[in-house]
């Protein structure tokens, strides 16, 4: 059995080894249109930013550890151009060679991931402009950095990756400016509805939230940005932009094999991961998947749910039949300005969206005894069905102990416990340097529990 | 309806004032024999240390509040020497007036707690030994800090209490050393029986845990203790004791009312808390409660557990039948030295003990990505029913992110949830400054599921 694997970053790599081990006897081949496989892309950030010393290498595992170990034949910078599911054929263009041949397998697994989106404004193409998904982009941004004279940094989009850029550029002391149309931080996958904290921690660090857009990029006569000007009609100079509006999945080398897409844009996969075609299975940020609070199936695109799909994948290409994807809670987490938050299941908004009667209650408690150094607030909301008191839910915004406290919700949005549950069963520990005598997350339930 | 309160340092102030609230017409009257009411036992040792502010209060509702905002009628310095359920009567002295009286209720709710144990060797009585359960003792302790020459003080036992006081001595610069039959720390309801990071942090920080038991007190020519006899026949040398060998409930007032007592010495009761006299309900350290990886009634002295009996207990007595108590998690934090443990469940010890065909994993994972500074190791032992795979329990240890990440068994304990669950379901949170690709929670399930 031939099993091919396609993109190589995050699920691609961990499809293809657990592939390999389940069919110790398939030839499992692993393409990868860029330079590197299996990358610690979430990293990356606290490289540019020098937080993780610039020596590192955020290569996980190298090709020819990959063929080694786990005996997986990989070709980098290999672009797959056509997949024909009927026929058992994918045709493969050589980047390095400018030869393109096709190549015959049995099953395939589709792991090609999400691109960052554009912004689609003029003169985005600049010199200097850049958006930040793998390690070509850090070397650049890296290599930018390095060698221009930059004083000031736009990021546009204030989601947790525009915020760790931010972060990095104030690290590096540079000055930086965030462009996100709320005017706030964290209106996305990781979800802050309801708390200041991190608004506060990041004006305090000097790095101002403007509620604009970018509309246009302006260049100099090197054709280098110099400025963005924005919706309000502003210019904000500039000698570097960061675009961080979020990703798309990129399927159209699925759509062009005749594989049915979700809603989102996303491929389609039943709870196996398997798409409209029963020799292809897929993976991580390309995949619509079930949320556990109402089985809504839609793009998560994380490294905990990409390594996720890509294990059930790899198991049923190996087996059909073999495992199978339980809905997920969604659990996201940033640190930034030394302020975590940590997000779990349905914000107020998603919940709304999604058509469900939710209400949501927000408390302000402490990360310790109150008494206690270093005590800290720490901020929770709660998103809660009405009818039911299931948490659909939550948000924990603190200086400490917040994304961590976060995951206690990871089972119970998973289990649809409800509030009640949370407020009155569960004996979270209180240690004074540790926990107030009355969690945060429980503090939250028990208010929950009177509004029902 | 008159309603009895006995006791009122942390299970009796709470059903109190859930009581009144539940039955606002009836009249509540908490007695209590000391000179307070709700109290922050658990900031002793650190008031002690002097890490928590010498001039902070920790008593948390003074009677007066009691009174005005929960209603409750107050009665310090009251003790009950005979409770006879049958004819609804009290017996109650007035410390202050050295008087006797009986008074009449028609329900009775016992939170007479516990009582830290003796040694029971010569020389105890000895100025400078000391237990640590109340302000009393702790404003004793401090006075004798304060104006005795105290160099070195013995700590016996090396529980978490223990723990929590060498650290104290070793805030106000003094030597500690730790005597315990184990040799080494944590071997209680702290849980901590895999990891060696505490252990070091305790002899880092110049700790001694000497291997021994304590058999005799020697005293000066004053009636103060100058050193300790150990079992080995050794002589230490110190100027204070503080023994802190475990708790004992006080159950002679439900004995002597002839309510039925548990194998372990505590009051029985119903999952409503009710005693075995229908008028009588008991709540706090000093009753047996179901834990839930077996169901077990066990004695469990925590301020966690008190809090969630007492509101049963106070729901029943107001309207029987209202409320019921669900099995425990049992979880337990401690913070001593830089680091941290947070166990949960039955350690390995126990679930032996209870005849569960159980194996221990044992990992050792790093609390954030491994590249970014400050991450250090944090040490996972889960404890796993060979059958089933369910957790019956897990221990946390390490210098940061050890005890929040505990909480998260506690739901799974609790709902009997798998080691396949945890490693394969729970989307637990990946980002770089707070936890690393997959969660040492995870990565010990994962080995669990694959020893299964
Ligand atoms: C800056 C940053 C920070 C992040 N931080 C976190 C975090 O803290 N926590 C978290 O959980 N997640 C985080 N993520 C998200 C996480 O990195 C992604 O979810 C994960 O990388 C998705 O993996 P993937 O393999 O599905 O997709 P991708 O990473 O997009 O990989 C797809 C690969 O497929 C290749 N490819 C595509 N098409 C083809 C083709 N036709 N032929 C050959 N190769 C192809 C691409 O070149 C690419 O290498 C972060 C992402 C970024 C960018
Ligand atoms: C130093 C220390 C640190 C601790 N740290 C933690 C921690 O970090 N986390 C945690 O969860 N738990 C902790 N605990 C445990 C917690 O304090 C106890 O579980 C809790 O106090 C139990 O409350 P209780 O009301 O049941 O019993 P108690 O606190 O023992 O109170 C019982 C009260 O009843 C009174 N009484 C008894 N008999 C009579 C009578 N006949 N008449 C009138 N009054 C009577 C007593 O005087 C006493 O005040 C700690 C305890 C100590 C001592």
């Amino acid at each position: 059995m031939r099993i091919a694997i396609i993109g190589g970053l995050a699920a691609g790599p961990a499809a293809a080894a657990e592939a390999k081990r389940r069919a110790p006897d398939a030839e499992v081949v692993l393409f990868e249109e860029g330079p590197n496989i299996s990358v610690g892309t979430c990293e990356m950030p606290y490289l540019i930013g020098g937080v993780i010393d610039p020596s590192v290498d955020l290569v996980v595992v190298s090709p020819a550890e990959m063929e080694r170990t786990r005996g997986v034949e990989v070709r980098i910078r290999h672009r797959v151009t056509a997949l024909d599911p009927a026929r058992g054929r994918l045709t493969v263009e050589a980047l390095d060679f400018g030869s393109t041949r096709e190549e015959a397998f049995d099953r395939f697994v589709l792991a090609t991931g999400a691109r960052a989106r554009r912004l689609g404004v003029d003169g985005e193409e600049a010199a200097g402009v850049f958006t930040v998904r793998d390690l070509v982009d850090t070397e650049q941004i890296r290599r930018w950095l390095d060698t221009e004279d930059v004083r000031h940094v736009v990021v546009a989009g204030g989601g947790y990756i525009g915020l760790e850029m931010a972060e990095a550029m104030r690290e590096r002391g540079l000055r930086a400016t965030i462009l996100d149309p709320k005017g706030r931080v964290l209106g996305g996958a990781v979800a802050c509805e309801a708390s200041d904290l991190m608004d506060r921690a990041v004006r305090g660090a000097g790095v101002l939230v403007r509620p604009e857009r970018a509309t246009e990029v302006l260049t100099d006569d090197r054709g280098r940005v110099r400025a963005v000007r924005t919706d309000r009609g502003e210019i904000v100079g500039c000698q570097m932009l960061i675009v961080s509006v979020g990703v798309e999945p990129r399927a159209e080398l699925a759509e062009a094999a005749g594989l049915r897409l979700g809603d989102m844009g996303g491929v389609t996969v039943d709870d196996e991961m398997r798409t409209s075609h029963r020799h292809v299975w897929a993976c991580g940020d390309l995949v619509q998947i079930p949320r556990a609070p109402d089985g809504r199936r839609v793009l998560w695109p994380l490294a905990t749910t990409a390594r996720r799909t890509a294990r059930v994948a790899a198991r049923n290409v190996a087996k059909p039949g073999s495992d199978r994807f339980r809905p997920f809670a969604g659990a996201v987490a940033v640190r930034a300005f030394g302020v975590e938050v940590g997000s779990v299941g349905l914000s107020m908004q998603r919940a709304k969206g999604a058509g469900l009667d939710a209400f949501a209650t927000d408390i302000r408690h402490v990360s310790r005894t109150k008494a206690f150094p270093g005590a800290s607030p720490i901020d929770v909301r709660l998103v809660v069905e009405r009818r039911t008191g299931r948490i659909l839910g939550g948000q924990v915004v603190g200086a400490e102990g917040a994304a961590l406290r976060a995951n206690v919700l990871v089972p119970l949005v998973i289990r649809g416990s409800t509030v009640r549950e949370l407020a009155e069963d569960l004996d979270l520990v209180y240690n004074p340097p540790v926990a107030p005598a009355v969690d945060p997350l429980k503090v939250a339930a028990s208010r929950a529990l009177r509004s029902l």
